[in-house]
């Protein structure tokens, strides 16, 4: 078994259903759980979950914002030109409005992040050297 | 032992430091830690704990937001003019701009949440029924 099954598949958030709207936009298979959603402030608030290797394509959120905060398993976090950063439990990242990023899991481990999401969100191409950057 | 004790000291983001600074805004003692922000949104992440009976006073976030996620124990949401809502972990609320609001911890449980934050905090009176409300 993968690393982190049960630890994804247990956290504080439960575990969501298949991710099928938005499963173009990802390489795997994702799952998610709504939380909560406020048309004032235009914020939602929901639990994503990755099988092992499972990552999106590059986005960004324009006139918003996203924070990640890992809630179980080991994944990974990109801004682009930046380098990219292991997630772990308790990790938090907050991607300004604008900054192209991707994130999800490590090939072998089930991962699990909060994402707090204002702005539309603009799909762009897939990640080229995922497999170079996991491998460390 | 108040419930919750355990849970809260040893929840997946830790546990923070008293949160002198803010200190005159509550009743009884809270802790705060850190998670991350953002200078270019103006967005803070941090995780606060409240010992049993703890509750801030009514307050608002003008210009921004702010979002809590229950993450160990128990405690209480409530906007002016609503109900009182009890958070249990895993909860969230989202608290629009200029919302007045307070949030704390049950009279015999700890309690901790992650708080998402943008804008200015106007702080405002005591909470005048919290035993009352926490009666249920």
């Amino acid at each position: 078994m993968a690393r982190n099954e049960a630890e994804v598949k247990n956290d504080l958030f439960g575990f969501g259903e298949p991710n099928t709207a938005y499963a173009k936009y990802f390489e795997g298979n994702s799952f998610l759980k709504g939380l909560a959603s406020d048309a004032a402030s235009g914020i939602g608030v929901g639990e994503v979950s990755f099988e092992p290797g499972c990552r999106n394509h590059w986005h960004r959120h324009v006139g918003g914002f996203q924070i990640l905060v890992c809630t179980a398993g080991e994944g990974w976090y990109q801004a682009w030109g930046q380098p990219a950063q292991k997630m772990k439990p308790g990790d938090v990242v907050i991607v300004p409005d604008g900054v192209k990023h991707w994130h999800g899991a490590s090939p072998d481990s089930w991962f699990s992040h909060l994402a707090v999401t204002k702005g539309k969100t603009e799909w762009l191409e897939e990640v080229a050297d995922y497999d170079e950057i996991t491998a460390e």
